[in-house]
């Protein structure tokens, strides 16, 4: 029996924190998909909303559901539903696209310009239900745990940039190593890439670069990096580079590490405007520039159930961090403090 | 009888302008043709260099002869000459690449990080004679008129951009309409763009941009130039940019001309670093931003045969001036003023 | 008011011929819209439908209303429908697919394995009315003439093949010049062929090729046909075939008039088994060969639109016969005996 | 001290098998490099020469070295040469490609049509003494042992279908495990292939194909072979089909193995005609079908270097056998038996 009132984690007001809330459980539409979640993520954009930083406080309108990584179970559906079934484990693409518009109608609706993410522009998934598109669900396999299943957003992000950069047989830079950067390093690997190079300041996260299968780990503050990725790689330069950082510093570094006709996809979303030498880092060298946005529906996530069945990403040393939902401060303190790589949350349990 | 000096345009010293000078005709080396020149186009970096400005103080060590576009005859062979022949009218590519590099090895040597450009880096074409190694040859079809071939290098630019932007059935801005972007309006135009829109501050290159196939132009300095563009492509943004203005405002502007998950193709190059909001501009937007250097060899020399022989590129609106080599001086004032598009210099008659 | 009942024309029984018969109004499911049929287009499918021949023995199963190449005006819609309105002027995509598997989540609907392709799998729309899902639904900017809307089903056939072909700046060979040949002339051109070559054993179809844009055209049975073709195309061969004849001597000819590394997409459908020396045609020359299906859904659709509102397709010499929809025996008479190129035939005149 | 002769292995008349004779050493132009070979590996079609079949009756002009896998050591150089030092360890691409026509100048001329092959159309590599020039020598990275460098260019087949086929996440079928289908495998792997499914009649190659890396191998002559793999694949079939047979009911097979909209290479050179669906197979599926030949100059050989660099492509367990260069004939014994997968032999230890 799906019950009237629900727990979920809101936004109330323009300021600091989460709170808590009990709420009605969701209606559904003729097309929609009551889903009971079980497990959660926490990206780095839930973070930010909790902050309350310049670009959560002109985005998000509280009050707000927020969350959009997650797992669950169908516990409802629609009359029009064509294929979910009451019991199915999902998870869900969060990326409401219009379904109409030029880029919906040619493959491209991961960057629908009408797109609404859940947890940011409609309620989210830190709840004990959320309501999905059936569109937008998609069936779990048995072979996959409940906690990489509530991370294949972001996992996903990880694939969609890795396969962009035609990784194969290449060799590979990564400039910034949070938990997507980490992500990206068994996958590359999974993907084909010859070697994997991974960049970032902060120690912990290179020392699980290694162990999730970097090559090799570089300080970004070291003045010889550049010159080593590039004695490195047959002394050109890498063929790819998967920038996660969102960092400007990282951004020109990356680029200048990038042979002549590379390949740079940028993942990470800088803060600010970015100065750059367009016509050293990108014009001269003949570089491909790829925006990543996303997911490709449903191509990367065909991907990453591929990926994650192959048994060639293993995602247990990334998740480093599985609590309670009540335990959402500390989850919260410990984004903040670094020390985590990806945390999940247990919602429910049934 | 190939004479035993020459006429060549020199930059003789560390200041303003040139001087034509008497100088040895260039010796071959066994894999090399000595051409006599006949007509040379000028180029926007010629100017720089005559103007003598950072860019040229820092790149070019005078004494040099200047000048990178031409067409003529094979006056002599070296003795591993394969190919040419002694009269065989050509042009060549006037990039010379290493030939042993990793680039050069895979089809890439218009990115060789070796490369020499004649007239910058190594004696060039505004002389009566010149030696180029063979393999930089390209024999002329005689369809082609004298002044088309002598600006083959940045009409090839052109063809390079266009072809890398994949215009077939798109709607394409292009930024700056000097006169490889002017170049570039019948190009597109003849490898299939469904639409062209040209954006300038020079009402006159705007004019000229109409007459070679614009569909519609714009000043860049209208502060709805942006909306216009968008609502002329289904209200979604063109398909291309093809940026050959160099200029930061037009970058910036382009980019935002341009559709989710269109394509940006930067041939224009900035004389300083470019201030650009990445994730709005690039990353959000799923952009492929390609940096454009040179000519493919000799893929891009094929296709711009290929594209005048078709009948569909007509440079006649865009050469505007066609003067003898010792209006030199003319030429780059006429180049300094605006008023030209292309100027081309008849070096010999015969 | 729509009525009860309409005219349709029928595959009855297992025999030649169709018949005009009074059936009722197709009913709509919530997702779908019911169309009013004002003109349509005659089909080589139909034909063999009506016809009786083995292919269509294995496949139609009477009795069922034929045709799928259609234009008209939205008459109801369902309660689910988004954004068709009653009185939108659209024609549809033929192909009506499963919208969950594999393919058609991964941008790949035209070749889901479960499609149902209207007048041959289900009712079709040689009748007064036709219900499609809204998702197949094609809105008509008022710039298409009708007659134009209602093939764009083969012209999408054309559009689809050209594109996928890469045609920009190349010379191209098509082999098979009936409707959807003709039709690829101008779109080829439109998309950038620098050349186009048509080649048929039908001499009214090769004149028709010639006033749509062909360079040149061949006699099929000409036996220096491919020494020709070769000898126009610098003497390597062309770089793109486009197969629309489905006759093997033509898939064999076709693929020896190809370069070394060039591009064959194959459209016709040849009606037995083809012995092919494929060492020679296809793996020592490094051709890729590309399998096309149906229209990109809605890519092809969009483009289509984009080069007939470019003004550089013009289907007025290709559409040689419209006819009312009684003279449908008149009209497939005319298919048969090879006088016409395509034939619409007007269903209602409001 | 270059001798003035040498042992050459020889085809010397129209008849069975070959003749080991002392020659002159080649001479060298000013462009070629002598090269001392060291170890060679034999090919199928060394043994076609052997065995004269019709192919090889055709081919095949009598006297002449045979050979074209080698490695060995610079002995002497041209005085064009540019790189190539004596002493260097080297090997060779065997396709001398003509350089000047329109493949080879632009970066194809793996398919050039004037190409001459060693061993074939002039003297090969099995032989005290080879001359190739310098275009053709690929400097050996110290990592990679001398017997898998003599065996560079079948292994560089391998890479260049795998490359082509674009394997990374994908699922990847193999018809056909010779040596080269053997090499594939872990090459597939090591590109990023999510999983490799090998087809052969040979019950020791299916076991070697385990061995380096496929996931289940078939009896080709299994009916179901087709429904197993397409059920192990998501019910839809391989993403990749990698054709190393020739034979005509295994491309048959292995087209059907391939999901719509998948892609095949094909390697395998049938020796006859192919009686195919064309329809069914490829059309309707909407496949890419890629022939492949020879190795991309010299991106493949990049690859090849990277991929065995990598340490993921082990070939020890495919050259089962290394003998002396005197037990020619016992090699190509082995060979007919169908006992070995890849048979170097050691010319000179020094």
């Amino acid at each position: 029996m799906i019950p009237r009132t629900m727990r979920a984690l809101r936004k109330i007001d323009a300021s600091h924190g989460f709170a808590l809330q009990e709420v009605p459980v969701p209606e559904i539409g003729p097309s929609d998909v009551l889903i009971r979640v079980r497990k959660v993520g926490i990206c780095g954009t839930d973070a930010q909303i909790y902050q309350w930083n310049h670009w959560a406080q002109r985005r998000v309108k509280p009050p707000m559901t927020i969350g959009h990584e997650f797992m669950g179970e169908v516990a409802a559906t629609g009359a029009a539903v064509k294929m979910a079934r009451v019991g199915d484990r999902v998870c869900a693409e969060g990326h409401i696209s219009c379904g109409v518009c030029f880029l919906c109608r040619t493959g491209e609706a991961h960057i629908c310009e009408h797109v609404k993410i859940i947890g940011v522009d409609t309620n989210g998934s830190f709840a004990d239900y959320i309501a999905m598109p059936e569109s937008n669900v998609w069936p779990l396999d048995p072979a996959i745990p409940d906690a990489w299943a509530a991370v294949f957003d972001p996992l996903g992000n990880a694939v969609h940039t890795v396969m962009a950069a035609h990784v194969s047989a290449k060799s590979v830079v990564i400039t910034g190593v949070g938990s997507i950067g980490l992500m990206a390093i068994p996958v590359a690997r999974a993907a084909g890439a010859a070697s994997v190079y991974a960049v970032d300041v902060n120690p912990a996260k290179l020392a699980l670069a290694v162990s999730v299968g970097a090559d090799a780990t570089f300080d970004a503050r070291d003045p010889n990096v550049i010159a080593e990725i590039v004695q490195r790689t047959g002394g050109v330069g890498a063929d790819v580079l998967l920038e996660m950082s969102g960092a400007a510093s990282a951004i020109d570094a990356g680029l200048a590490m990038v042979r002549n006709g590379g390949r740079a996809a940028l993942l990470g979303i800088p803060s600010d405007d970015v100065n750059l030498n367009l016509a050293e880092r990108i014009i001269f060298k003949g570089l491909t520039v790829l925006g990543i946005n996303g997911r490709k529906m449903f191509e990367t996530w065909y991907q990453t159930e591929t990926l994650v069945k192959s048994g060639r990403v293993d995602l247990r040393p990334i998740i480093t961090h599985d609590l309670p939902f009540e335990r959402f401060a500390d989850a919260f303190n410990l984004m903040r403090s670094g020390e985590a790589a990806k945390i999940v949350m247990e919602v429910s349990t049934t």
